[in-house]
């Protein structure tokens, strides 16, 4: 099977030296596991992907989703790949067996749909989406609601929506006016208009289950005042079978650079008598049910942004290996063959860049994932409550670093192409214009930014932010005692230490009351952290890379071989920008702050 | 009129202030000319731009041209745009009176072009390709060539293309094996496949006249055996009416990314008997006929690249004054009303960063065109010979920092609009995927840098490098002079003196016989020297505005503030950058370069 999609031997690498994921075995839940069965797991995926997936994902570009008769139309590939993907039981990778689910660990549940967003992440968007409405439903809905809605969902047979956002509330979902009426019988009947919502017409399952967001009567204002409801496209009768039409109406879909096979709609909510809708939780508790699920859907948008890097990564490795063009520098005589695209040293630097990006942002990706299960599963309350304030802490920081620069690994992808990469008769332009999306959906930039530094970096007293600097320096002095890699842990050592300077300052700031000042470059601060943990999980690869050097045959030496080389090159030439980024972020700059609208 | 191309404030700034561009009126091709008949040129380009461009940019978008019976078909409005702007003589508004021309001095000439490219980067393809084809024609043709075919172009009659690349010889233009053979009467008959032939084919003209590299029998290998050819669509008799159709066959359509108004070509030359074709200057000289126009094309690519870069800009502006979403950071009361968009940090941050890079992009590619002038009719030899050198040097940064830059300005325009920007309802997802061509072509990044870094820098002895610098370091000066302007003038020097550290370090590397080592970041190079350049250019407007702030009203006295401001942004924000990055280059490091090919 020839794909681009993911180098396996970084994936196993990863998996299971850099992440020890087995050690998860350990807990009760994943004791059924072992490696074989996790292997299994992660081929079918790949096997689904590449061969039920990637060969459509052209197509679904250029033919997208289109609004005909009140209906969404779509290619016919699309559904078969998620019947395929239906039969596997990978659309309840990490449920529970008695669900139905295979009750894998999450960094292998993870990559199981990380491998189709690589592959074609416009028809993997309707499962993505489904899954993740499922999962809030066993979070946090009624058991009833969980056989009801979610098992079908987990299943394949109902697919689902996040129903958030509404045309004057973009990010700001406190402003958001859509309103649920409570009814005798306990349920609720919903008015009002979403936008962006993926996925949310189509004709690829039984029924959607739409997980929307409004006010009861009443309700505070703001984010206090927001409820969960579940809303069925079609009612679902006691018995499970499907009812009526529920009063949820396409109104039109939005058109968009890339992602195109995922539809992308306008809904509405009542536009006759109400669409029938059920609370989920507490009332008011709406966005606080939601987040409860945001830490695993960032991971689920950054591993994303990481795979289009990735497969735009392979794409561009193969294409520089079999193009020839050129001479090397210094070759006068004509009359030489050209060379392969590899032999020129800038694309060799491009590459590099690459594979630091994308390697680096699997394995921060996957780090998330670890943390995910150690915070459930953890042997003492104390490992848990640390590992779930890791996870809070690196959230943000997983769902940014990747959507920022994989998709710069996606823009090099098509330089190395040259003309070839700009047209839509090579693949990787699609993947640019696929991951632009991710700075901007489940909170853009700007808004992980201040959660990082507004927020995370300084909660539980900067407990956490202690913990990870603690263990990143823990990773150094390792590294210092490795003497090909003491270069690479100085320059980390430099980076940790620059951070700790400008965190300090803009934490007396904050505490100073200046927080609007404090914040103004929180989106760069974020950067700096992204860096940071990236550079630390690449020194943490080198020094598994080192250890399996040692005796092992020539193509896996020059495996790790590259690992060590990608560590320096990172630490080289990235991680010195931390040193420059923060000395700016000491300094609480305001220049752009204190830009009047008039003066623009 | 409402338009968003430019901010005329700005652009009549940066043209009579910053550039004095009334100085060029005193050489005797400029004489007839005053700052009222610049400004008319300019007036009715960007009302040509915004009322017959900027209309229908995002049709020819969503339909491309098709080829459809052999034929390309296309939109209607683009013959429209193209018939208007040939009737008001812009095509030929650099060339001279005597042939039809407006003979305007080269930056307001760039500008009229400009204004265009920004409104609608796809239709005014056809009149650039023709504009350059025809300047191709006027500096290397006979006068027999100029008349019968490039005073129909400066027309508007005819249009042209530029047929360089072939399918084995991308960027390796000494590999190309389109051949033409020698006919008694002077002709050739040529024969061979050329492809992204932009504008290759069209019904917008009476006539196409393609600009063809091709080798002569016996040519030698390589680039010194490549010779430029005028090949007609249609003969010209000599009379000046159309004849028979020549042998060239349009072979299919390259679809792309972005850029689709403008069509891509794959040309076929001599299917049957061979293409006529009639050779421009002396044989095996082509490259370098060619090449003589390059300083102008590629600061027209350059200039291409922030005009994207500047409209999306102002979009974004636009957007984010009138978007209300969110409110300041520390408002607890969501009863308070949501506020602009540019309320907040973030967003005045990206604005501010789009603005330092499209403003100074702007700065920079006028500089080159000054020089353009200076070189011509500079009032000595020495003087025209120290501005060719310049722009020599220039040339290669000119091309790619807007390219780079302005790029990433419109993924912030993008930004700052949310899930908007994303959307192909709204245009800056457009400008984001058009301005992605221009660090490919007329030369990808990698080989600017080597252009750069392998020639220019080093040419005759650093000269041209030397003073460069020393005109850097002569503004600096000056700014030390200007209280608040020290801090910036202090960053600016920090980068200076560190490229000159650089530079030596990587001379004497080249000096030794280690080219391709001293070549290996050349991309690095090239980015550390164009952040050099444009941050000399920020500060040489914070100079020309901080004596503009003098006795000004409030509205000019926020426009020049604002420009204060920016230089400050940029010296903090940007040019630490170049310290850094020139550290690295220093090292002469070879981490990419050492990456061997299994180590992938």
């Amino acid at each position: 099977m020839q794909q681009k999609i993911i180098n396996t031997q970084d994936l196993a690498f990863q998996l299971f030296e850099l992440h020890e994921v087995e050690k998860v075995l350990g807990y009760e839940r994943y004791a059924e596991h072992n490696r074989e069965t996790l292997q299994a797991a992660l081929d079918l995926s790949l096997k689904v992907a590449a061969e039920e997936f990637a060969p459509h994902a052209r197509l679904v570009d250029e033919e997208e989703p289109r609004f005909e008769n009140g209906r969404v139309e779509m290619r016919p590939e699309v559904k078969k790949a998620l019947d395929v993907l239906r039969d596997t039981g990978l659309m309840a990778a990490g449920q529970d067996f008695e669900r139905g689910g295979m009750q894998l660990p999450a960094a292998v549940a993870q990559m199981c749909v990380g491998m189709l967003k690589g592959a074609n992440v416009g028809t993997q968007g309707y499962a993505g989406l489904t899954i993740a409405a499922a999962n809030l439903i066993m979070a946090q809905g009624s058991e009833y609601q969980q056989q009801k809605y979610a098992e079908p969902m987990m299943a394949g047979r109902f697919f689902g929506t996040m129903c958030l956002t509404e045309p004057q509330a973009g990010s700001s979902l406190g402003d958001l006016r859509t309103r649920a009426e409570p009814q005798d019988d306990g349920s609720y009947r919903l008015f009002g208009n979403k936008i962006y919502i993926s996925a949310g017409d189509h004709e690829l399952s039984d029924n959607i289950i739409h997980m929307v967001l409004a006010r009861l009567p009443g309700a505070p204002a703001g984010v206090k005042g927001i409820s969960l409801f579940i809303v069925p496209k079609i009612l679902v009768n006691e018995d499970g079978s499907l009812g009526e039409r529920n009063d949820v109406a396409l109104a039109g879909l939005i058109h968009k650079m890339g992602y195109r096979g995922t539809t992308s709609t306008m809904l509405n909510f009542g536009e006759k008598d109400g669409a029938v809708g059920y609370l989920v939780g507490e009332p008011n508790n709406g966005l606080a049910a939601m987040f409860h699920m945001m830490n695993e859907a960032r991971i689920g948008v950054g591993l994303g942004s990481v795979m289009l890097g990735y497969t735009g990564y392979l794409h561009a490795l193969d294409y520089a290996r079999d193009r020839k063009q050129g001479r090397p520098v210094g070759e006068k005589d004509p009359d030489t063959p050209q060379v392969p695209l590899i032999r020129h040293a800038d694309i060799r630097r491009m590459l590099l860049t690459q594979k630091a990006c994308v390697e680096g942002g699997l394995a921060l990706c996957l780090q998330g994932a670890m943390l995910v299960d150690e915070k459930k599963h953890g042997a003492t309350d104390e490992q848990r409550k640390l590992a779930a304030g890791l996870l809070d802490l690196l959230t943000p920081v997983i769902k940014s670093w990747p959507s920022q620069f994989c998709l710069e690994a996606n823009s090099l992808a098509i330089q190395v192409h040259g003309g070839y990469g700009y047209t839509r008769e090579y693949p990787v332009e699609q993947f640019y214009r696929d991951n632009r999306l991710n700075p901007i959906h489940e909170g853009t930039h700007g808004i992980q930014g201040i959660d990082l530094l507004g927020r995370k970096v300084s909660m539980a007293g900067g407990k956490f932010y202690q913990e990870l600097m603690g263990r990143i320096e823990a990773t150094i002095g390792e590294a210092l005692g490795i003497e090909r890699l003491v270069p690479c842990a100085d320059h980390l050592d430099r980076a940790v230490k620059a951070m700790a300077v400008a965190t300090d300052t803009i934490n007396a700031e904050k505490a100073n009351g200046n927080v609007e000042k404090a914040l103004a470059n929180a989106s760069l601060y974020l950067e700096a952290f992204g860096h940071t943990a990236v550079g630390w999980l690449w020194l943490r690869q080198a020094i598994k890379a080192i250890a399996g050097l040692e005796g092992k045959g020539a193509q896996i030496a020059e495996f790790y071989e590259g690992k060590v080389k990608c560590c320096e090159y990172f630490s080289r030439y990235e991680l010195p920008k931390v040193v420059s980024l923060a000395g700016l972020l000491g300094a609480v700059d305001t220049t752009a702050l204190g830009m009047q609208d008039s003066e623009f």
